[in-house]
């Protein structure tokens, strides 16, 4: 039995973010632990032997923010290779921009619809806007009316049935249909002030971030294994909620995903780092991992991307399955864990909440300040 | 005189799926034979010794199919090179996609004509419909008239004589002119969900349908050379149907081809896999074989295929020529299989019908249910 001043389970972003200010500006101990072998959860990249390339083991991550001091913070760990995703879309075996914009109305309809598609689409709504496809659908005009359908299903329907392991007749147009067309000539997957690759990849920044005497870090380590010996005045969370409570209420449900990670004796696969497939196959996309930093080689490295159920012990927990009935047994959950002392759960596990890798950390960040509020 | 479990004659798809299943859900013994010197029947392909590239021997294959079972059960043996076949086609000089969609009336026409064209069709039958050229034929508008002739004498009609070996005035237009105009920009050949080559070869693949020790396999082996000495308990036959027979009510009879396999000094001839020629030459098609894996070599593997009529010994059975009068022979034949016990025709040749490779294989998974169900 020993007492520590602070506990923090799992040493993704969340973990990572508190155990550095905790540490760097508390001046407190932290114990971090993680089952894996490995830290940065599912940031977490490699260089591959053979080839020298930088591999985003549990799929691509680009980072992309509004948030400067977002931007700031992660900037006190590592440089950044400047970069601004493009992604590509395989529609009836044409590779285009995804999202639909000006450029994808000309690689996929003749001149002249693409044509008048774009006149009516500016005139409409004005250059440089995005509109919701089902917005478009709304429209009296025909040749609109037609877009949204064709990207509905082209793109959206497939797309969403394999990411979700869903029926056609199972999704709902109301929440797919959200997705915009983007009247521009952006290829860009983002439009955030701020976008980049760390320079030396996302576990050269986690690792600077763990780089402090206070911090101690304990990987292969099952908080199930050690709960019983370690007595943290502080206990912060950021497994799964519904594990840490041993599913009493029953599992809060997630999507995973199986990556068949190949590498091809060519120098480039693809145009861009990630290319879509919402019809054909059963994988969602294929990402091709030396676009990222634009690394050299005659070989190439490529992920596929298989959307599979969670189950547990057997794959990982990726995205949460948002929907009114896993939402209430999440807050039967949230419920139980508002009656324990000390202890705190955050992150895309302990929030049961899908969080792009800045809201992640700027959600840590301000849970920080609440904990520094405390001490005060 | 030797007693076997199953005796399998022919190891082309049809028979490997049989022997696989059979071996390893039923854990029976399986001898399968070929005459042939190589495994895989016509989808068998080898690495060229001076260039490692990879040939197709008995022409292109490219899988494709909307069967998420074929698809998955294909893959218990190898990895996918995805790979979505386009195919070009010379008319008046130029090379230009096929099947005919709105990328070749650009190719082919002015643009005026093109636009005009491109506007009538996707006013008539809507963005991304096919339109069989026979129904085009019978549109009141002169222009889309214009079109279906165009396409019915500068495509069908050359290659269908060359490929049937029949003269202009012996081909039917009813039966040609199904072709359909696409009216997209897809220049893919096929649109199945599933479109892919064995990342090591379709021989590759057919290796690891027989790597079970209960399979046991023999090349170079004619079924009359063996079947007054060995009764097999179940005879599965995917050679032809009228030779098992000794012909007693006549030659079925087949379309041939031979190719003519040169080796190239240059990195690439052609852009794509396959180029049709339906008006120059007596071959129908050059296929360029680097293109199917994206192989690597300065030099490259061409192969010019010539339809011929098939002759009994001299060379391969390709396509069953379908008729009437040949429909009626090939029943003789099945009235007199099904009086058999436990033979059982499959496959092409079998079947004497052109299967594509995932109907094939479906089939054969289909007939191995029947077969589980008796051994209940």
């Amino acid at each position: 039995m020993k007492k520590i001043k602070n506990l923090i389970v799992g040493c993704g972003l969340s973990g990572l973010v508190l155990a550095e200010r905790i540490a760097s500006q508390l001046k407190e101990n932290v114990l971090i632990i993680d089952r894996r072998s490995h830290i940065g959860g599912n940031v977490f990249d490699y260089k591959d032997i053979k080839t020298g390339i930088t591999i985003h083991k549990y799929g691509p991550h680009v980072f992309h923010t509004d948030m400067k001091h977002v931007w700031d913070y992660l900037s006190n760990f590592t440089q950044w290779h400047f970069f601004h995703l493009e992604t590509q879309v395989v529609i009836e075996g044409i590779k285009t921009a995804l999202p639909f914009n000006l450029n994808t109305l000309r690689d996929v309809f003749c001149p002249s619809l693409a044509e008048r598609l774009e006149q009516k689409l500016i005139e409409t709504y004005g250059f440089g806007t995005k509109i919701p496809i089902l917005k478009l659908k709304e429209n009296g005009d025909n040749d609109l009316r037609f877009l949204a359908e064709y990207i509905y299903n082209n793109v959206f329907a497939g797309y969403t049935g394999k990411q979700w392991g869903l029926r056609p007749e199972e999704i709902d147009p109301e929440v797919t249909a959200r997705v915009p067309v983007y009247i521009s000539r952006d290829n860009g997957y983002f439009q955030d002030k701020y976008q980049g690759i760390p320079l030396k990849g996302y576990t050269g920044m986690c690792k600077k971030m763990l780089d402090n005497p206070l911090i101690e870090l304990k990987l292969n380590t099952d908080f199930a294994d050690i709960k019983n010996e370690i007595f943290p005045e502080r206990l912060i969370f950021s497994g799964a909620i519904d594990e840490f409570f041993e599913y009493k209420y029953g599992e809060l449900p997630y999507r995973s995903l199986r990556f068949d990670i190949r590498t091809e004796n060519i120098e480039y696969y693809q145009k861009t780092a990630v290319t879509n497939y919402p019809n054909n196959y059963d994988f969602t996309r294929i990402c091709e991992h030396k676009h990222f930093l634009n690394e050299k080689s005659n070989k190439t490295v490529i992920s596929v991307e298989y959307p599979q159920p969670f189950e547990i012990g057997k794959n990982e927990r990726c995205y949460p399955i948002n929907n009114p009935q896993t939402q209430k047994l999440y807050q039967q959950y949230q419920k139980e864990a508002r009656k324990l002392k000390n202890v705190y759960f955050i992150g895309r596990l302990g929030d049961y909440k899908y969080y792009n890798m800045d809201i992640c950390i700027n959600r840590a960040l301000e849970f920080f300040k609440t904990i520094k509020g405390e001490n005060k």
